[in-house]
């Protein structure tokens, strides 16, 4: 058998998410389909992330065991030709056996955009949150600072997953403004279910004057949803790269 | 009669271009409806450039007149209201009599985006040429530098328009790579119809290897088309600004 590591790219506005649905258009059906189809086996891929409706991603990285002995240099055009535009093989290469995308990964860098324009910017309405009112870039980046370190993130967790453990580790948080655009980027060891777009939305409450940054430390401490910020909708999230 | 000027950023991929057409969607035609419904006077608005179907523009610049006296600061939300999501007024100001958006327009800048990631990259498969060729970046930036200068562009002009005259000034041309893609940044006082398509397409075959760099003075000169590179595809074309 061999273990083929895939680094995805895809824009998440047409599909269901990440993962497998019966009745949904999902990126990992869509992706098995074409890998069947290819291989001439039955695939299944597991993935590092499995990112919610919606959400994007840059450099997304999965991997599946296959008997099928083709080269895989001509692979990645050939199932490339299989998939639809919006999913795309970025690099696909042979690993080792004990390599897994999903268990193996160390840390995740997550990366947010709000379009700050006030008209609606045409050309990132599908990649950015439509935010038109004003927003203090500088505070946000300072908030952004406590959640640096280890926590507990149950209050930036949304319900419905089977997670076990609430504790992860953020090593860097930057806020900047690139013209009309806000961009949040969030490195760390792992990430609770919309645990990024609830500290973006939290940190844009912030940056609007409707929460203060300086309690920050006590809304993480106090491990409840309910003090945290508003869930910043999907559109805006960019799974943009993963460590091993 | 109060004359408004009115900066647009469109995705111009679902319309068939700038220029209203009695049976298909127009940049133009979606503008007018939507000045003469929130105005309530039937509206013509002139516009500083025709760019054709499938072709962007981060600043397109046009101004009409009229009677109404509503205030034009909120103007920029009713508006865009009306509008479908990519249409966008950025600005919209009120301006002397004297102003018109094609007359007036001194220089223009174009800038062409080609997406030379080999797989396709899913973000910018509406704003970019997907060529995956291997093209020498250098060497087409080398090569522009011939268009500089005022010169007879009969060569890079497609046929199916009333210019009468060929004749344009060339300020500055630029070719760089930013990661996958290739950006061509050109301004000048004027443009026949076509020639960023076609000097980008003539660009790209001589970073290819098809055509020689050292050429192109002798391809101008020629004033024949048929010398001339192929017109790239147009959505990779943005009109990105307008000097007045």
């Amino acid at each position: 058998m061999r273990n083929i590591k895939l680094t995805l790219a895809y824009d998440g506005t047409e599909y269901s998410g990440w993962q497998r649905q019966p009745h949904n258009r999902s990126i990992q059906g869509e992706l098995e389909r074409a890998l069947s189809i290819y291989t001439g086996e039955p695939v299944t891929v597991a993935g590092s992330s499995r990112t919610d409706a919606g959400v994007h991603a840059n450099n997304h990285v999965s991997n599946f065991f296959t008997e099928c002995a083709k080269d895989f240099r001509e692979f990645r055009y050939a199932v490339n030709a299989l998939l639809p535009r919006d999913i795309r093989v970025k690099h696909m290469e042979e690993v080792p056996d004990t390599f897994h995308a999903r268990y193996g990964a160390k840390a995740k860098t997550y990366v947010y955009h709000v379009d700050n324009s006030g008209y609606g910017d045409p050309f990132t309405r599908r990649y950015a949150w439509k935010y038109r009112y004003d927003v203090d870039v500088p505070r946000m980046a300072e908030a952004s600072q406590h959640f640096l370190g280890t926590h507990d993130f149950s209050a930036f967790m949304s319900s419905g997953t089977d997670m076990k453990t609430f504790t992860r580790t953020i090593y860097s948080f930057s806020v900047e403004r690139h013209e009309h655009l806000i961009d949040f980027t969030v490195h760390g060891n792992g990430f609770l279910y919309n645990m990024v777009r609830i500290m973006v939305g939290t940190l844009v409450m912030i940056g609007n004057g409707r929460l203060d940054g300086a309690d920050l430390p006590d809304i993480i401490a106090s491990m409840d949803r309910k003090r945290a910020g508003i869930t910043a909708p999907p559109e805006g999230l960019f799974l943009d790269h993963i460590e091993y």
